[in-house]
């Protein structure tokens, strides 16, 4: 930007002043909202938007645009109020701040064009710009990502853990800012304005930090010139605010967090204090019209993504193969066929097998090391910029990044999760390894893809499906080896299942999935033997789930259908069957796991929590028997 | 301890051999689980146990006891043969080492009298420490507090929180030991060996940092001297230690973690190497018996607890009072009722009106800051030592701690948690604000006792019902005021519910909780005005439920159930009772928000996402006309 500081600063200013009054304005119409919140970022907001960041408002999606992203997600009026001062919609726009008919909400979501990633739950927007400075480097782009934090949110660990992994991958296309305004929402802040106890924490952490004065914009624009001549390691703005800034009487007064301005005198008062800070700047000159100037993204000729054909399952039937090392097979044939395919670990790599990854494409192979809510929120950001990142780590400690599952749904990114070592089959290691209840947590979600699959022809074939359909994804893999039962150029579908046993006689249909599919098969033989026949189905997708198939097997089977998993009986298998034969009138009859397991062997583990073949016979025979 | 360090060392040294052997032992015999990093940290374990914890091997729970939480849970062998060497139990225990009929489990769990909380999600346990260190400020007790984790665990954010909260909260009674082996599961740690590294952050987050040799026991000696002079901060002690120790052939070699030396030539050869590591030392006097000198905790006479009763609601019938403010109130009254009774916050006391905990006893409230993670924690170690914490903050933030809800399931620690703002009924805020995924979070948990009130009298009974209901608990309370329908005198139980509408005509029963309820209650109305009676249940205890009164009330409501819930429809009421009445054939129509929802006033969202008067309205006119 060709303007000299002298007419810049002024037009900067005059911009932030706007800001603040748009704030104000929205939050007291919504008669909610953050508006001190925005006040003190107020001045930082404008030097970023209309002074540093190299973006189209016309075009917010561009993918050589730079990124901003607000992790301190309360702050969504002065962020919408930006957009607008910069010309992507029309200012009236927000004066419908938080009515159900807009999409400006109370925190930012991606029904806004110019969001990547919804925020307002703290911590998590870093971990996102995490993500999407790696994209960055993965598409050869020069574009940088702008983050800005609270000083309250950086409290939380997962703050620590993109921290950590900015350092380590060298993030020098990310510029951290943390508004330190000392007030919490309940109380100051754990360091109110010691600015040491920031720069001590993200100098420790390998970031090049800079305190500066957040109202000083002369000091803001140099800071943020130290952070692009920075090289080999993000850098973290400083920056010392004042909540409120702008209107006397709330300025770093505590009780005002979450308040907006009351209609009436006290916005009056308050506007009228804003007004007066409007300084004198020339009526023509490029300072007249920053948001005509601000500069656009690079235009280099896109990348054409070049896709091959992902390379077919090549297993012999019977062969004994653990789903999770299928999982990696296949996702290692998907890195070579499709270069958006990216890979995210939390330092399992071996046992999940995505170090299969790794080896054929170490460069979009993301080591974040034991930190899983890091993990899943660079994958939020890859995914918002066009990546397709798997990560993975053990089914039960994706629930340390439950939180993140929960807004990647809000946001409906394209984020493909994989846990391996699902229940109690894991054996010796003991409950602390066992994921009983990541069924419930990802099917929760209104619009999570959930597979299971039970062999390794289905896990490769699953992993290709959840790559290319759209929203997040999760697949549950398990740690036993067990026998392929699907020829190699079997098709699955999003929403089906198999039935792999059925006869006329059957007396009652079993669904299963994961390594409870092979206790279900054994126990058909055995049954088989004795002159029974039961129906048996492979439910490989869990959500969505095929309905029709169940309803039409359970009326082929007297309405009766048993399901067995190896899971915690709320919100698996047995809670999907039900709620989707609910209309049938249907007994479902739920083998799931009941208790808090312990270590033992895997085969003794499913016999004594009641998920093994003697356990469906003996439900079988209950039904049988009219019981 | 009066034993000279020249007798000592020698000594310790032959402690650290024979749990080396141990553990090599009993994971060979197990043929699985983690001998090299039980090797690494062997010779701070020895100095731990045998030469600076006060403790009565045969009354480890004894309240003024030292403590130590080993927050790698992985290395539990020696931590099993560091409690066997004291004299605990019998060594020959160890061999039984992950078998189903042994307590002594892959990861260590409470099953043991030795273990506070389970270990082995890594991160949490110096959380748990945290807790542990709070509670001997609370019963006014000089133990202290030992930690140690492992260095690839650095990475876990929770490490970070708990960094901040010891520092704030001057803990010098915690005593934290990182066992810096350099080597993680897949390959070396973030910062290999680097000690800089590690002490840098601890300083910068304000705890006394010091660096030693892990397998100098001297070193590690002075270190425990020094962190227990240190006043005012807790210590971090950074060992640089080799994994695999003591066998050359595994000495810091990748590859090796989680893996037994197998039995034959492998195994013989290590503990050949391990035999020739012991040194002489006299056969008599005070250093041949280590074990027989550990200093036994302080004997104190115990302080009485004494109970006085909790003041009864004071509401009048109507009056219109959010349940998080009952919440706030109860949990005051409680506080003044019971000194065991703690409260946590992460900066949103004002909002779940804990802040009247705070005013009425600010000396058991402890603040976290924005940190979820940590509160969990901390409440996991306070609970096991005998306090009764309700860590509270909006219900979606609970699932930032949500890997630690499952391992305080696992512990079995009663925890009492408190969500509030559940459901779109928070209105403006919009959908990264509402817990809609809670009540499956809580109900898939075996032990957990979830509470959902509807009104402040029924807030306020829950409250104190749940503080002495043993095992771990969930509160979800409401944003919006609702009015009080019950009497001051009215009883609540855990597994209970209330019939509120009820006649012999009625043709469905409507099941709802919370701000539901009075959906449900306006629906009664307007059906009833039009000649239609239906049944109305409030299920104020969600898990356990009360499913006799439940199935009673279908019978007698020709089996048509219609639940209705501020809550995704999966492991939520709907699931609850369509599982409950699954034996009785009865139709369970599920009324729950179906999609992502968005911002909006909270009564505008209720009938949008289809959890209205009117739409239960509807749904008992579907069911009236068959359909």
């Amino acid at each position: 930007m060709n303007i000299d500081r002298a007419s810049l600063i002024p037009a900067l200013k005059n911009i932030a002043t706007r800001l603040r009054i748009d704030s104000i304005r929205a939050t007291s119409e919504a008669a909610s909202g953050h508006p001190t919140s925005c006040m003190s970022m107020a001045d930082l907001t404008a030097a970023l938007f209309f002074a540093e960041m190299r973006f189209d408002p016309k075009d917010p999606k561009n993918p050589e645009s730079d990124r901003f992203v607000l992790s301190k997600g309360h702050a969504a009026p002065i962020l919408y109020a930006a957009w607008a001062e910069a010309g992507a919609f029309d200012r009236a726009e927000l004066m419908k701040l938080r009515t159900i008919g807009s999409d400006l909400e109370g925190h930012p979501t991606p029904r806004l064009p110019f969001v990547d990633v919804a925020t307002g739950s703290l911590g998590q927007g870093i971990c996102a710009a995490i993500g999407t400075a790696l994209n960055a480097r993965r598409i050869k782009s020069d574009y940088r990502t702008y983050v800005l934090l609270g000083d309250g949110e950086s409290a939380e660990g997962s703050v620590w853990e993109a921290a950590n992994v900015g350092a380590l991958d060298r993030l020098d296309s990310l510029c951290g800012i943390t508004d330190v305004n000392a007030l919490g929402q309940s109380r100051p802040t754990m360091w109110e304005h010691d600015m040491g106890q920031f720069e001590r924490r993200w100098q420790a952490f390998g970031w090049h930090a800079i305190v500066v004065d957040g109202h000083d914009l002369s000091q803001i624009l140099d800071a943020f010139d130290e952070a692009k001549r920075t090289k080999g390691r993000p850098t973290m703005i400083l920056a010392r605010t004042i909540k409120g800034k702008g209107v006397s009487f709330v300025e770093g007064k505590d009780g005002w967090h979450g308040k907006p301005f009351k209609k009436g005198e006290e916005f009056d008062r308050a506007l009228a204090e804003l007004e007066k800070q409007f300084v004198p700047v020339p009526e023509s000159g490029p300072a007249a019209n920053l948001a005509g100037q601000i500069p656009k993204p690079s235009s280099r000729p896109r990348a054409v993504v070049t896709l091959k054909p992902v390379a077919a399952p090549a297993y012999t039937m019977g062969e004994l193969v653990a789903t999770r090392e299928a999982y990696g097979t296949a996702l290692a044939k998907l890195a070579q066929a499709d270069p958006r395919v990216v890979a995210l670990d939390a330092d399992v790599k071996n046992s999940t097998f995505s170090d299969r990854f790794e080896k054929v494409a170490p460069e979009r192979f993301y080591e974040n090391f034991i930190a899983e809510q890091v993990m899943v929120g660079a994958a939020m950001g890859l995914a918002a910029r066009g990546a397709i990142p798997f990560p993975s780590t053990f089914a039960c400690f994706l629930s340390r990044a439950a939180d993140f599952i929960r807004m990647a749904a809000i946001s409906n990114v394209g984020i493909k999760l994989a846990g391996s070592h699902a229940g109690v089959s894991i054996g010796e290691d003991g409950p602390s390894q066992m994921a009983l209840e990541d069924l419930a947590m990802y099917r929760a979600e209104p619009n999570y893809t959930v597979f299971y699959p039970s062999d390794a022809v289905s896990a490769e074939r699953l992993l290709a499906l959840m790559a290319y359909h759209p929203g997040p994804a999760y697949m549950r893999t398990s740690r036993p080896k067990t026998p392929v039962i699907y020829g190699n150029e079997e098709t699955f579908t999003v929403g089906g299942l198999k039935v792999l046993r059925e006869s006329k006689a059957d007396v009652a249909t079993v669904i299963a999935a994961g390594i409870t599919l092979f206790e279900a098969l054994k126990a058909y033989d055995e049954l088989n033997a004795s002159g029974t026949a039961i129906r048996v189905i492979d439910l490989y997708s869990v959500a969505p789930l095929d309905q029709a198939g169940l309803v039409a097997a359970g009326r082929a089977t007297g309405g009766h259908l048993i399901t067995v998993e190896d899971h915690y009986p709320v919100g698996g298998i047995g809670d999907a069957v039900a709620e989707a034969v609910a209309g049938a009138g249907f007994t479902v009859r739920r083998l799931a796991v009941r208790e808090i397991p312990r270590s033992g062997k895997p085969e003794e583990l499913v016999e004594r929590f009641g998920i093994s073949a003697k356990h469906i016979v003996d439900a079988v025979k209950a039904v049988v028997a009219g019981k």
